[in-house]
């Protein structure tokens, strides 16, 4: 095996290398305090300043208004699908989702179980293939929220005109968080999975305009209110260290970058290389429509499964690993995230390129 | 700073070195191939072999019968607080507590949100300074379950008989999990947190007995139902991979020390030399009863505020780190598990003889 291979998972997905060998000696030995990362006290100055200076630099690369909460919590993005209708509903009332792939159907399904769902837009019958524009749906007037999620990871489309509506507006962000400027202060609620854009599994960022931290009735567990996490500082009961930790070291990394605006840039750069060579060839097929296609998850076929079988195969015998497609689409996906190399892609294409020409 | 301290932290706590600087590897360059740990998909065959190794490990550590689920979940023992009588609790139906800390009392109030809670034993009035004895408490007929936390942390006290009842039995196990034998088929449900003497913050484990997995109302969204996370392998959605797999590392260090029956002595030799300088001494003062102290959460007090916070900050300075006690009990808390070397425990001994000299 080479020293690094390139990394097309679609999470946990590749970090910036120089994250990784700063946690590995922040693990041992953090800042020559004679103690790891891991196993300092959550309550301590060290730990705490930690916290601090990840929540301050995710306030200054994506702009978060004074009256956003910022919060670190545990239990993935699937956990959200029922902290938001949660703490959102109440009995009798309803919520407007836009249909859109594999996990605002999950999504859904939870809201459900809290009140009446409309949706709005689904783009189901023609396999996820694209996302809304505006004027495809209407948000009923009664509706408490409007929920969509920005980016689909398994089907690769992407929203790249936000949903504008006067409801609250809560979006799952998992797959494009910091991949772009977006203005918060269109949300109510915006929560992320770190292990795609931000670092690690195991750590959600939350964030959430303050007025609806009150809204969860009383029924609500304490750990399930985002104002038990809110009143503390992320800290009601002990966070995910490590993954904060690590989500801080990623957003170092990125303001050294030049921020959302310079990484955008680049994510748009590596997307057209994928997208350009998918386009000029026959043999290759996107699964999105073109404009709905994803800066971040690049999925397409090749005329047939067992092809895709042998691309996929010899691609990770060539250091270019996880391109299977998940088995909603099939075929191949190249997640290429903020960290994902440009050289990298440079490979794929280059990969492409010869394996068409051997087997096209 | 030395090269490494003595961190007498109650959590997240002190871990062997070699799990550190193992992870530390792994991190950068997971066994050579190439791709660091924490970039790896979950679904992967190598980490899909790291849960299995940690499972596997922790089935034979625990001798965990057949009919158990190991599942590895996120979200603290604070969300089980909740899961658990959302998982067992049917509207009408009642759970038994003993009330012997600061958990005990907050997994009440969760449970009071999914049906009736008898607390059959409270040892608030003396500051929970001891656990009951099987005698003290009488489980009601029509209970569903009976619940306690088996050593508390913030009190310094310990179940050493564990309680026995037909009823299922709920424990939290959290702060001394694996630090003794203890025969899991009298249990329901055992949880624990990572962080004291599994690993670090952002794990959680569960093991369930598989008859209990289909008790769940329809109402309980789908992540927090057990059955859930049993039918996926803890792979329902992304889960906490760098916490796992460091649980995975302490398990094998744990059983080439020679598993729970050695290390079991281990810890009772490390507190009785803790709690004999306290009795011996006029100066010290143990909070626990005698016949409840914890192995592993070491409470005791000075003559003074003033000589306890002296105490704390010229150990600090010494190198014994993560001494002051919770604020609950006051004065000092060292909290010596597994992990925490002999030598640390014989260091403050001698500290704390020579304090004594010099302030007693």
């Amino acid at each position: 095996m080479p020293d690094r291979i390139y990394n097309f998972s679609a999470g946990p997905a590749t970090l910036p290398y120089e994250v990784l060998t700063q946690a590995a000696k922040d693990i041992v030995n953090f800042r020559d305090k004679g103690i790891g990362l891991i196993e300092m006290s959550h309550r301590s100055k060290e730990f705490i300043g930690v916290v601090d200076e990840c929540e301050a630099l995710l306030r200054e690369l994506l702009a978060i208004p004074a009256d956003y909460k910022v919060l670190f919590l545990q239990g993935g993005a699937s956990t959200q699908f029922a902290m938001v209708p949660m703490n959102l509903l109440r009995p009798g009332q309803s919520a407007c989702y836009l249909n859109t792939g594999t996990w605002s159907k999950k999504a859904i399904k939870e809201a459900q179980l809290f009140g009446a769902v409309d949706v709005a837009y689904s783009s189901e019958a023609s396999n996820f293939d694209h996302v809304p524009a505006p004027a495809d749906y209407t948000v009923p007037a009664a509706t408490e929220y409007l929920y969509f999620v920005s980016n689909n990871t398994i089907f690769g489309t992407q929203f790249h005109t936000m949903p504008a509506t006067e409801k609250i507006t809560v979006c799952d962000m998992s797959s494009d968080i910091l991949s772009r400027p977006v203005d918060v202060s269109r949300f109510g609620i915006i929560f992320a999975g770190a292990q795609k854009n931000m670092g690690p599994a195991g750590c959600t960022l939350v964030i959430i305009r303050e007025d609806l931290l009150d809204r969860a009735p009383d029924t609500v567990p304490t750990m399930f209110r985002y104002k038990t996490h809110a009143d503390k500082g992320s800290m009601f009961n002990t966070p995910p260290c490590f993954a904060i930790y690590t989500v801080g070291l990623v957003l170092q990394w990125l303001k050294k970058l030049g921020g959302l605006t310079a990484i955008e840039k680049m994510n748009r750069d590596k997307a057209a290389l994928l997208y350009d060579a998918i386009d000029a060839s026959d043999f290759y097929r996107g699964h999105a429509r073109k404009d709905s296609r994803s800066l971040m998850n690049v999925t397409f076929n090749l005329p047939t499964p067992e092809l895709e079988a042998k691309f996929v195969s010899e691609a990770t015998a060539a250091s270019l690993d996880g391109l299977k497609g998940h088995r909603s689409v099939g075929g191949c996906r190249a997640s290429i995230y903020n960290a994902f190399p440009r050289e990298g892609v440079e490979k794929l294409v280059e990969f492409m390129g010869e394996f068409e020409k051997k087997n096209g």
